[in-house]
């Protein structure tokens, strides 16, 4: 075996991506897992579903890096052509691969599909290719091994994942470097503005050697990136770090305010929320929090209304109402003057306070910036204040 | 002027985008709005934020496009250094503007910010260069007009969107070619596999000059394009490709299953959702749709619910005993054994139907495909519903 690529390219192949009527998603995703296994991406390319752009594409990939994956381009229809011009760059004549038609035929049996004769299409591979059964569609993935690694992959995100985890990154895992011994460090922080952070992190580091910094602001959080090299006294630039943004840190690493919350319940904890003011935006982040927890078996309700102004202590005449003890409640009330309220119930405990939001100008028509914050706000205050009031997993 | 450009290319700026830790959807959206406007995207390029990486892909963009977007890095902080390339690139020396610096104070006074020195980075300029001040943010975006036209943007989504309209777009118009004669025709279908609709639309236009088709699946939907030029008899083919599909045909075009339904109804009739099966969705789709409906002023409530498996009938309950004649009412019950109902009322009458899920591998265990499809279906019905029973608006 060769040296492990130190860099991928990705190419994802599409006129619904290139023409913006879709968002290429697959890049980043595919990327994040490079990331994880120690692997820089050099570069993403999108190009449309055109033949010469396409060849181009790998002609210029292949001069620059040792590891490229293609994705899209691989479906049943007439404007689904990767395959062939992934064969014709290789040299290689196509192949039919009898056990992927199987496989398609079972899997059109059990949900009920007739097959068409077009699907065949599907099953022609370059000839020497490494197949990759599609565990949750009918497009296998394939791989060119050699002195450039190509990795043809379908469009669909979902299937990508599922071959991803089936097959793909056990395959690669001994063509990739040992991780680096860089470690990266993130912040998430409320109520201060990028540029001010940025100042207060750049002294902080200021004049050391292995210590890099980066910033991004995603409303209503700034991110503040740290990387430490080996050559830098980690623990003590960390710490420096830590004492100057410190006051506006709400959120470490990884952490999810969402997540968080629900996984610092009991699995059996049932909740009910009363949201007046986040126009589903909460509704959404939880559903996005729960699908990412299995375990958690205990009913989720939510009510959620779109009324305009309205007072912010309404919702704590529902939760002074409503007691449920094994219920754990949640009420966002009202959105009036820049005030919103915000009220607990937890092991018959009450809790209910009255914020302000940050940004002066936005006081009579909150943008979604502000809504974004107020849910933020809620979720991790009321993780804050279980923690505070009542025993909570961690 | 020399002759429009014929194609452009993007760059996205970024190590958080490169590394997959953001997903780029700038270039998408960019190239939605280039797409309107007659004019091709011939690749998307997203880069680390890596001096030589943004070099080398501003010099390749050059030799091969008239019209360049560059998005991201703008910022204030030190790992921001778009403006200093293209600066470099260009060979031109940066200058400081003091009305961007200006407009930078005056915001931060109105929110109540403080400013640091840092951020006057934000303030120079390549000299030569067209400001557009930023109606939302602190980086003005800036173009510099010659063969190659570069337009850089600052990289948070709703500041591009926000400069785009206020300077971007009207400033491009003259460089931009009339739009092209061909014409594209979409429709979204539901309950008939990819390979099988692809065989009955190519059949349709089989033989066609100027006829091109493409498909795409987007769960739960198939979308099918047909682009016909010029020289095609469009209406004839447009018209075979609509008896060939029309029985899975659900949408047109544009059209949103849940846009349409709200806006179908006059904007002050509340609407009361009880919904027990999508987990949400529901929810996240007509958040979305409200959002591009701000004339919208009746309230919205929603009580959603996630409880597992339960009667198909038993939101039905809720719909027959909370009749409130001036709202419209919409209840989505229970799931079992691959069985859903659903149920409106509309004044006063109430009409109720069960379903069956397409999927039956999925009839214990619906997959997110299956929720998606519920939650499309039901905003579906219910709109044929009211076209049926009740006056609305068209």
């Amino acid at each position: 075996m060769s040296d492990p690529p130190v860099s991928a390219i990705l190419i994802a192949i599409g006129t619904e991506l290139s023409s913006g009527q879709v968002i290429n998603s697959n890049s980043a995703w595919i990327a994040g897992q490079l990331s994880a296994a120690g692997l820089d991406t050099l570069l993403h390319w999108t190009v449309p579903d055109d033949r010469a752009l396409i060849r181009q594409a790998l002609d210029r990939a292949a001069a620059e890096t040792e590891l490229i994956f293609l994705t899209g381009g691989l479906g049943p229809t007439s404007d689904d052509f990767t395959r062939d011009l992934v064969a014709e760059w290789a040299a290689q004549p196509l192949e039919f691969n009898p056990s992927s038609w199987e496989r398609i035929e079972a899997r059109a049996a059990a949900y009920g599909f007739k097959l068409v004769e077009s699907q065949k299409q599907q099953c022609w591979f370059p000839a020497g290719a490494e197949i990759f059964p599609n565990p949750v569609g009918t497009a296998d993935a394939f791989a060119l091994f050699g002195e450039t690694t190509l990795v043809v992959l379908p469009g669909p995100p979902h299937e990508i994942k599922a071959l991803w985890q089936s097959a793909v990154a056990a395959r690669l895992q001994p063509m990739l470097p040992a991780l680096p011994t860089r470690s990266l460090h993130r912040w998430q922080c409320l109520g201060i503005p990028e540029g001010s952070l940025g100042e207060l992190v750049d002294a902080a580091v200021a004049g050391e050697a292995g210590a890099l910094t980066g910033f991004r602001a995603h409303a209503p959080y700034i991110e503040v990136k740290l990387w430490l090299d080996s050559r830098s006294d980690a623990d003590a630039i960390r710490s420096r770090v830590e004492a100057a943004i410190g006051q506006w840190v709400v959120l470490r690493g990884d952490e999810d305010a969402a997540l968080r919350l629900l996984a610092s319940l009991p699995a059996e904890t049932p909740i009910e929320i009363d949201d007046a003011v986040t126009g589903g935006l909460l509704a959404t982040r939880l559903r996005e929090a729960l699908a990412q927890l299995p375990a958690r078996q205990a009913p989720l309700s939510l009510h959620s209304s779109w009324q305009g102004p309205s007072d912010p202590k309404q919702a704590m005449t529902w939760l002074a109402e409503a007691e449920t003890p094994e219920t754990l409640q949640l009420a966002i009330g009202g959105f009036e003057s820049g005030q919103w309220g915000l009220g607990l119930r937890s092991d018959g405990q009450l809790r209910f306070e009255l914020f302000e939001l940050p940004y002066a100008a936005e006081r009579e028509a909150p943008s979604e910036r502000s809504l974004r914050y107020v849910c933020e706000m809620a979720l991790i205050t009321a993780w804050k204040w279980l923690h505070e009031t009542t025993q909570i997993n961690e």
